[in-house]
């Protein structure tokens, strides 16, 4: 990589709607998240209104600091929407009608059974400086130049749409016009371990490993992402090199490690009851059914999941899921003894190999001293028996209802794979 | 609001982190949305990384464009962070020890059991054009300058932190020195009702609403915010014309309106089914605990959600839910007659007074010709007898798990209230 020039590039978003908070530029992160991968360093985003003067300043000053300018929005057909006509204005040329593209308006609202207005054909007229870019999955075509020294291309701000140009073609015409470094990256996903604890314990490895390879903490709720970023001139080399450095490290940390990349911790779960032909069942009381949705937001999830009770109430607690009368009385709702009855009578109403309780109090209101808001018991049961576990979490509800999930997914993923103590 | 010059605002997020994709940047957002509230204009948002030069011309930059410049991020103790030193720079002053700012910081630092190192200590050097600002759930100080024309306000990135000092110092403090104008705003929540088929019932009198008011359509997931915004010169007033456009409105689509401004349509089932004394229970198979969860994030919910079932097998739906095996076999799980089991006897298990239930197709398998993918059946059993629902919905499972909750929550709203026909 020792030659290659750092390619600069700039996010330019375009729109009323996201300065004054009516609409989340969730375009802005995505690509910069895209260029990230390809090794091009993303030196400044922006976000300007529907106006004349401050797009046009947002040109130039783009144009001074990057080698890439990525535009989302401002497309529409409406008179509002000013970034096809600026940009006509700035780089001074005609707009003008694209046969090509004005067909494609005209399949696209065909398929749909819509009519296709003026305003619509209008999409099809473009700047004659520009190449034109189909968009398959809307109205507004993209929309690419090379002018002033700097490429530049203009994308509909609808996420779906803006993403498949940019996969379709910005990050593959990206990666063929400049000479970018040759980036590796591989994602460690860590549950059931603080950022610092991990720090610490990676301290020696993380002081060794080679002047190419970078590591970045990516902490989240109960998570820690291990980013490890090889740079070089060739693929295979630096894949063996991250892979050398995940062999030297899982001694190490191999016990918090669930998956690599993309895959969630729910997915993790997922694979590994299929793997070993298994299933699970949960009892939830604090977390009010939030383990269950995030187990069946996975597609093919009832392969594995037999189902959930959520008995929000000590009296169904003991109705309907056999908890002892006298040990919600004397142990309370939120003890140990309450969640191992609960986790074992699960597994046997739904028949599953593992059954998993939890039951804490979420707060605001509902603590005491001996008990504080934050205090949860979880446990999973299983034919090697039951396990438990006391959480001490947060004062915030919502937090607490996900801090409890990710630990119970934790011990269910602990228990399957054996790593239990 | 004749006379009154418009409040220019530019939001400045400063951090490599945000720029390479590691983390969002949720602050940019949240503060556009608080300062449209207060009737100043956000002209810009700019994004920069930990780089002198990038900082230094975005301030430049800001400080040409607006009157209000508010940054986030770049105050850690580490070498990275470069905001406080170049706003010293900028501003062309030194950076001094604040007592007051080091003994909240070693309060922050001895509540938590923690020891103040020399990198914390830092923390309360500021530069000395600035105000102190405390940060009362952080380690980082607000500061606050009065420089080159414009008002500056940093603070750390970190957005609990962040909104803390907006609400108690930066909001109050600009409505304080700038003369803005008078706003009021009230949110309509609806549901049930697409924002096109609204707009259409809304025509007439949305072309009738007064000059000074106007209409905003918010579209979220199954649900359209109307905003109404009235500008002017005495707040009373204002409410009164916006409250009148409401009596206006209100026969007109009084049918799918649950509530006003920041109620979540969980809260607004909580506070109904507090006001009736009723309770309720949900039977989830497609929706998958969702439902329960969506309930059980409301504080206080315990009192009226008795808790669920989430029978994900047509083996539990018979066997716990006592669904019938004929009607099983026969009609299948998803379909009218079973959803009526599922919602009566899930009522009569939790002895609740509003018993609700959900059996779909949520994809992206498991779809035929006759019930494709997105198809759901829903039902809501009360005294009065059990209504039901066909859903037609979408190709994507996460998508679906969402729509039919609402849609479950929006046929609970209807029965409580009593507007289903």
């Amino acid at each position: 990589m020792g030659n290659i020039k750092t390619v600069k590039a700039e996010i330019l978003a375009i729109g009323d709607e996201l300065l004054y908070g009516q609409i989340i530029d969730t375009n802005s992160h995505w690509i910069s998240q895209e260029l990230d991968k390809i090794g091009v360093k993303v030196v400044q985003r922006t976000t300007v209104g529907d106006n004349r003067e401050a797009i046009l300043a947002a040109f130039k000053a783009a144009e001074q600091r990057a080698d890439i300018i990525l535009m989302t929005g401002g497309l529409g057909p409406t008179n509002d929407d000013l970034t096809k006509p600026l940009l006509a204005e700035y780089f001074d040329c005609e707009i003008k009608l694209v046969p090509e593209a004005l067909e494609a308006v005209r399949t696209f609202f065909e398929k749909r059974g819509r009519e296709l207005t003026d305003l619509n054909k209008f999409q099809a007229h473009l700047p004659t400086k520009c190449t034109y870019v189909p968009n398959e999955v809307g109205t507004a075509p993209g929309m690419w130049f090379e002018e002033n020294g700097s490429v530049w291309m203009s994308m509909p701000g609808v996420p779906h749409e803006m993403k498949k140009l940019m996969e379709d073609f910005v990050l593959p015409k990206v990666k063929e016009i400049f000479p970018l470094p040759i980036i590796y990256h591989k994602v460690i996903k860590t549950v059931g371990i603080g950022e610092s604890w991990l720090a610490d314990l990676l301290k020696d490895w993380e002081k060794n490993l080679p002047e190419h390879v970078k590591l970045a903490y990516l902490p989240s709720l109960g998570q820690v992402k291990l980013r490890l970023t090889a740079f070089g001139d060739e693929l295979e080399s630096l894949q063996n090199d991250v892979e050398n450095q995940i062999e030297l490290v899982m001694p190490i940390i191999g016990k918090y490690v669930f998956g690599y990349n993309k895959e969630t911790l729910e997915e993790a779960i997922g694979r590994m009851l299929k793997q070993a032909g298994k299933n699970v069942a949960f009892a939830e009381s604090c977390s009010g059914g939030y383990i269950s949705h995030l187990i069946t937001t996975i597609p093919g999830s009832s392969e594995y999941f037999q189902g959930g009770l959520i008995p929000y109430h000590n009296h169904f607690k003991n109705k309907l899921l056999g908890v002892d009368e006298a040990t919600l009385a004397e142990k309370g709702a939120v003890s140990e003894e309450t969640v191992i009855q609960m986790a074992e009578n699960v597994k046997g109403m739904f028949e599953s190999d593992f059954g998993l309780a939890s039951s804490g109090i979420a707060g605001p209101g509902g603590g005491w001293a001996e008990k504080p808001v934050g205090t949860v018991w979880i446990a999973c049961a299983s034919e090697r028996g039951t396990i438990t576990k006391r959480l001490q979490l947060t004062q915030d509800r919502m937090l607490n209802i996900q801090l409890t999930a990710v630990a119970v997914l934790n011990m269910l993923r602990l228990v399957i794979s054996g790593k239990t103590e």
